[in-house]
């Protein structure tokens, strides 16, 4: 491949780049350009440093005095405080908690409850399944519901809002494609309808700039393994704007949510600000990598992250485009960058094939069904020379047939 | 103290102990005589390094490749399993999920659901609250059932069971007291009222010999992080009874309880067995320390559990009415065997401060309102000398009228 774009420009743009020290903050294997930092983000030192702490001395020496002692017990208003600036949330606003299906189910009973008296739930036919699963769980409790999905009722999420409509759920960054929605103006809609607005910001927490509050959301879900690197399976946040707190009701109505924990009351009452969010005991451990990782988001200026990351994509588009068109490769992700996330997908009859080629020489991106390659790039560990080695490796795949060769099955399993 | 007990019986108890060398399997802090296991277990040392690997191999080297290679997805199942054997169930009952909260929401709607046109729930009064705050949370989804409160409105469960009674959560154990109910009786008397049978085990799981499907047990719910040491607010574990399978339906119908999790389908479709009971993606760390603790159980004779943890209970007993009685100390535990769980706890006017005190020698039980004095004895890492020293002490702290020096909270806040 003879590029238009050459090494030393490459070269250029790492040395001028804001995030650079950042990549010495993570553990990277070796020989690995690691483009699935949108589906399972890699280990933070200060997450491996805060875990043995957490397992050693606050589990292993302090034993329960932690619950208190080490802070365990507000773990989810402190950490949801952390991540609070990087979704434009004030302090308050957002706790992390149980999953993100769990957290759905919760948003969407809360603005049900927000909402008496109208009889849609508004999703996306195209959206993260358990994002629907959970839709179909909440209406399986609330018989007087139904759901109306984009792609299926309408084409579009606007086409789908009228004065029955009581939530709409939709996703800030679509997990195939990477297409990125315009959540202040999306929310305009919702809001003209009388809806409340559930953003769920799995694939755009940490890949770009978000601000909630701005853009007027009602709530947020999203999880914190992928871009923000907290873990395989860290607990994921829920965010609830101010102006519902003290109005604020789901039926997960578990101890850690109750006004007074600590009181063992026998009825439920709801506690304050975010708190009814919350339901049971959290998984410490998990938690206390979390804080770990969250310590390299603290000091990220989320402009330059976001500038980052559709440098990134719009070296990794051109490379592809350029090298790797000729082979039947197309774009399946937003070339305008107002309407992208921190991911591209590609599309190609064989992509699977092609993926797993991939895979076996180093560049780890992921495959959607049907035809989907599909690669995410985290602003904060991967350099432009990790995008040109990535292309460079795709078109030499293409052009020597390698992939045909390729015998690895290494689906991705978790988005 | 001259008790009736001397020391050298005691190291005749403890030298025949058959399950003395577990203690070794065991981080214990110097100086600390442990008797909040039924609160919070201490480490495993196997957890430690189970914890390691995890973080550092799987996470950091492997990454994504672990949702398979190393087992990530199903670890819900294979854990499960190891807890299996525990309990009484057999194999592919069990899934580890979640939290005992919403293990217990899952549970009451599933038996719901095994039982339409009947409009009861029934719990317990003094049950452990988040237990009561969760059946409210399924009341107000189905606002077709009401909840019967033993206690409130009748004095026992038996007493409140009747043909409109769908569904009855009951702890195994009770938190404060540590009475042992008779799982296959009072099973019995559900199933008479053709009702389900849920089971809380928080307090009976790694404590004693728990027999699900010898007892008839419906469903069942359970804590991980008290005898079972899995760590702090380590995942929970759900049992449905094998004659429920095919049939099992609750509303958090997340994408890991899907029939093709990996489809990516459209719309929900319960999986078989008991994974309708899963939800959303599950906190590996916290989980992988669990498969640690758990190595530590695979080998336990239960009987033998069960045998020390009589003995010690007795022990204490003995010793702490002889030694204390004098002093206003009274038994807040059953005397007979087959309703003792494996926690003591007594009452005293002064019972916070007593315990102040305790945890200032290094005895380290909890307190509950309104003056219950707890103490826990998981049988695997306490002696009988632990035991003696233990009441010793507690003699001391009487004798001397110490306690009315103490000055510090120290509260311990998650049972």
């Amino acid at each position: 491949m003879k590029p238009s774009i050459d090494r030393a420009s490459i070269v250029t743009l790492d040395q001028h780049d804001p995030l650079r020290t950042k990549r010495d903050a993570f553990v990277l294997p070796d020989g690995v350009i690691y483009l699935v930092g949108n589906s399972l983000g890699p280990v933070p030192k200060a997450a491996l440093r805060e875990l043995k702490i957490a397992a050693e001395q606050e589990w292993g020496e302090d034993l329960i005095r932690s619950w208190n002692g080490a802070g365990w017990f507000d773990l989810p208003a402190t950490l949801g405080d952390r991540i609070a600036r990087l979704i434009g949330a004030a302090p308050g606003e957002t706790v992390i908690t149980d999953t993100t299906s769990l957290n759905i189910y919760k948003a969407i009973h809360a603005g049900l409850n927000l909402r008496p008296g109208r009889s849609v739930i508004v999703a996306e036919g195209a959206g993260f399944p358990t994002d629907i699963y959970m839709t179909e769980g909440v209406a399986s409790v609330r018989p007087d519901m139904r759901i109306r999905l984009e792609g299926v009722d309408a084409p579009r999420i606007e086409d789908l809002l009228s004065d029955d409509v009581a939530v709409v759920l939709v996703n800030h960054v679509d997990y195939r494609t990477g297409v990125l929605r315009d959540m202040a103006a999306l929310t305009g809609c919702i809001h003209g309808a009388g809806a409340i607005a559930i953003w769920d910001l799995c694939h755009s927490a940490g890949a770009l700039k978000v601000d909630l509050n701005a853009d007027g959301a009602d709530f947020a879900v999203g999880c914190t393994y992928k871009y923000l690197s907290g873990g395989p399976g860290a607990p994921a946040f829920v965010f609830a704007a101010r102006r519902h707190h003290g109005k604020l009701s789901q039926p997960l109505t578990g101890w850690w949510g109750h006004a007074s924990p600590f009181a063992f009351d026998r009825s439920f009452r709801a506690g304050d600000g975010v708190r009814p969010m919350l339901c049971g005991t959290q998984p410490i451990l998990s938690m206390r990598a979390l804080a770990g990782a969250l310590e390299v988001w603290d000091d990220v200026d989320l402009d330059q992250l976001r500038e980052k990351s559709l440098g990134l994509t719009d070296l990794f588009i051109a490379l592809v485009e350029e090298g790797c068109g000729p082979f039947g490769v197309t774009l399946a992700a937003p070339r305008e960058r107002t309407m992208r996330g921190s991911q591209v997908s590609f599309r190609h009859p064989h992509g699977y094939e092609i993926m797993q080629a991939l895979i076996d020489r180093g560049v780890i991106g992921d495959f959607r069904s049907p035809d989907y390659m599909r690669f995410g790039f985290a602003p904060l560990y991967l350099s432009y020379a990790d995008v040109y080695a990535a292309a460079t490796i795709l078109h030499d795949i293409l052009a020597n047939n390698t992939w045909r060769a390729s015998r690895f099955a290494n689906r991705g399993r978790v988005t």
